[in-house]
């Protein structure tokens, strides 16, 4: 398999430009600094995926307080690491570390990733860095420089300010998701002569989950919303594939139970239904994000022409894909063009579980920025990797539609796919 | 495999129990209601994992505000529910739901589950919780039943009253972790042929999760922890099993890079090296926990010797595990067994990177409670079950130790080892 003795780290150049356009990003946005305690966060803007926390100042340097494993986090890191030591006197710790921001007379606008981190340690955390910037006082210093009483600052929601830095990938980052592209062809194409009628839902991912697993799959796809989870997508056919889930997403599958409720189930394949194979995988941290549909046999004339309306979406999305098209664009188009087929019910999802969006970022996360959706109005930029997935439900029939995942190309070119496995319907 | 068409729901009357334990923890601590948000929460609590908020009064029915799929919740949930819809008026309908306990003259308290709580969201519920009982003014009813003046109520941290009472299961609970232990003791018999010298971690543990995916894993075990991940647990072979990870456990494991710090390498198995196989699964949404050392050849004295320690710890763990003692006095006994046998810096990792406790408790999450360690003084309870794991690391050389799940008996009786693996060292 050419993965023995491997272990892939981050090129420090890369971890450069990124704290670099982080930086930029706090002053536009008139942040001093951000404090990143997602281990996500932390491994993008540092290159270790140790815990602890990592302060970002919008001047000067960041440090890594890493908590465990400090000796790894030390190997690893491109940015400055030290140990957090007490967690309980991190404030006294910022204050000594960044007396310019502290110690002044106003309080520093500090971010962080609120999206993420739990409200009890948000808590804690927010009266640290409080406490960093009140224990300034101690020292007197700067209180004849302001007239404004000196308020303990709050931390700042920087959630979208930190998305969007992410949002767009370096050559480096997609050449590791067209790896995971690769592996996720190849298992697929090792697995597809076992989908077969009888064979269930779970027995055919385990074939497909072992492929990627060799290939150096981490055995999830990280995704950042709360109380969602992916591990390698969802395999479903007929009705289970229809079913609505709590899952962010067109199509999520049975599942296993009320306690796993999305992705595969123990119901067997049986001829001519439609079977959806929305898939991918993480290596070295990046995802791929992947459908096709399959059928043992042959699909009806209205799921056919369902497939083939997200086929021709999907041809549309690559003319739009281009620099300077705003995402929501991407979406409307998807939506008209859906109505036009007379598909409008039935598309990303049926009637009241029905998702508002086409496509959605792809990265160290399944579900980053930018979204192709209602309200998401930012122009794509070169380096964009977004994943494209137009799809039809139908309750009691199944799913049926496409997904291919593409980086947005400079100077007006076409989008280059990523996903690697031939489109076309799969008949088998 | 007897996998077809099933799909596992939780009995109501279990519901029933669960919900009647919460609301008189939640009388005891002196809070009026709870809101419940994380996934497992609503599980444990409703019987479904759909998206919403679950609100348990202290006097009163739950209502279970269902956010997506409302569908599959109303077929799934054993509590009342009902669509969330608008999450903007969340607080006006928790008033008209709860008229009782936002319509007085006191503010009530309302505790949720802060450590997972993203803080953002927080910050959100909160000002509507306090808009539920703000908006209750208007009504102006009850103003003369108290000169306290109105309070918007915060949401308080009920995480360690949530966590308690989970802590004890149910027969039908430990049915289920016996379900997960029987899948993963077969998994592992059927792997255990391909254990051998030149096959990497990885590729083994491919083998084992193929195994437990088609006895029904769903591909991970669910942790509580912020920024934890586990699958299926490590596999990991001398030098690349004692290297320290941010995993808050004895032993993390190289893992396949920077983005994967932990669990299973690409380094092949050689000869005369300690094997820690420290392997899970997740059934139905419960987990079990197992670990045993297998050599390919023979350990060194040295070696044999912690791993002798490890069993008699595990031997003395046993007896300590009864009605009654106290979880912190287990780990203690264990910190001086193993510091007798001169093997303090190694036990339960090594150095700064050790942890300081000898095991946890597990159910629907692999880090439940009660933890084993210092200042955990509750007495053990029947129907608590516990994931008891005496380890000694030596850097450079490898991990060796043993790992066994038990359910507390009532009565002073030994606990029930739910493992079901042989014990001792497996020699190949």
């Amino acid at each position: 398999m050419g993965l023995q003795d491997s272990y892939t780290t981050v090129p420090s150049a890369e971890i450069d430009q990124r704290v670099a356009r982080l930086k930029q990003a706090l002053n536009e946005a008139g942040l001093d600094a951000v404090l990143i305690t997602h281990n996500i966060g932390i491994l993008y803007w540092t290159g270790t995926m140790q815990s602890g926390y990592l302060f970002v100042p919008a001047v000067g340097e960041p440090t890594l307080y890493a908590r465990r494993s400090l000796e790894r986090a030390l190997g690893e890191a491109s940015v400055h690491t030290v140990s957090l030591g007490s967690f309980s006197r991190f404030g006294a710790t910022l204050n000594r570390d960044y007396p310019t921001l502290f110690g002044g007379a106003v309080a520093p606008r500090v971010g962080a990733d609120l999206d993420t981190l739990p409200a009890a340690t948000f808590l804690k955390l927010n009266g640290l860095v409080a406490s960093a910037f009140s224990s300034s006082t101690v020292a007197g210093a700067d209180l004849q420089q302001d007239s404004q009483p000196k308020q303990p600052s709050l931390l700042e929601d920087a959630s979208a300010l930190l998305r969007r830095v992410r949002m767009v990938k370096s050559d480096w980052e997609v050449a590791r998701i067209e790896q995971a592209a690769l592996a996720l062809d190849e298992a697929l194409q090792d697995a597809l002569p076992e989908l077969k009628e009888g064979i269930s839902e779970l027995e055919w991912i385990a074939h497909v989950e072992y492929g990627l697993r060799i290939r150096g799959h981490i055995g999830t796809m990280r995704l950042r919303g709360y109380n969602q989870e992916v591990l390698t997508g969802m395999v479903g056919s007929g009705a289970a594939a229809a079913e609505p889930t709590y899952f962010d997403g067109p199509a999520g599958g049975r599942g296993l139970g009320a306690a796993a409720p999305q992705s595969v189930s123990t119901k067997r394949f049986v001829r001519d239904e439609p079977i959806l194979i929305d898939l991918g995988c993480c290596i070295d941290g990046y995802v791929i994000d992947q459908t096709r549909t399959a059928v043992i046999g042959q699909l009806s004339e209205r799921l056919q022409f369902a497939y083939g309306t997200a086929e021709r979406i999907m041809r549309e999305a690559e003319r739009l894909l281009v620099v300077g098209t705003r995402c929501s664009e991407v979406y409307a188009a998807s939506l008209r063009m859906a109505a036009d087929a007379g598909l409008a019910d039935h598309f990303m999802g049926f009637g009241a579980d029905q998702v508002r969006f086409l496509g959605h970022g792809i990265g160290l996360e399944i579900d980053e920025w930018p979204v192709l959706a209602n309200g998401f109005d930012i122009p794509l930029e070169a380096g964009m990797v977004i994943a494209v997935e137009p799809k039809f439900t139908f309750p009691g029939i199944g799913v049926v539609g496409i997904e291919n995942s593409y980086v947005v190309q400079p100077d007006g070119l076409p989008p280059r796919a990523l996903t690697r496995t031939g489109e076309r319907l799969i008949e088998r």
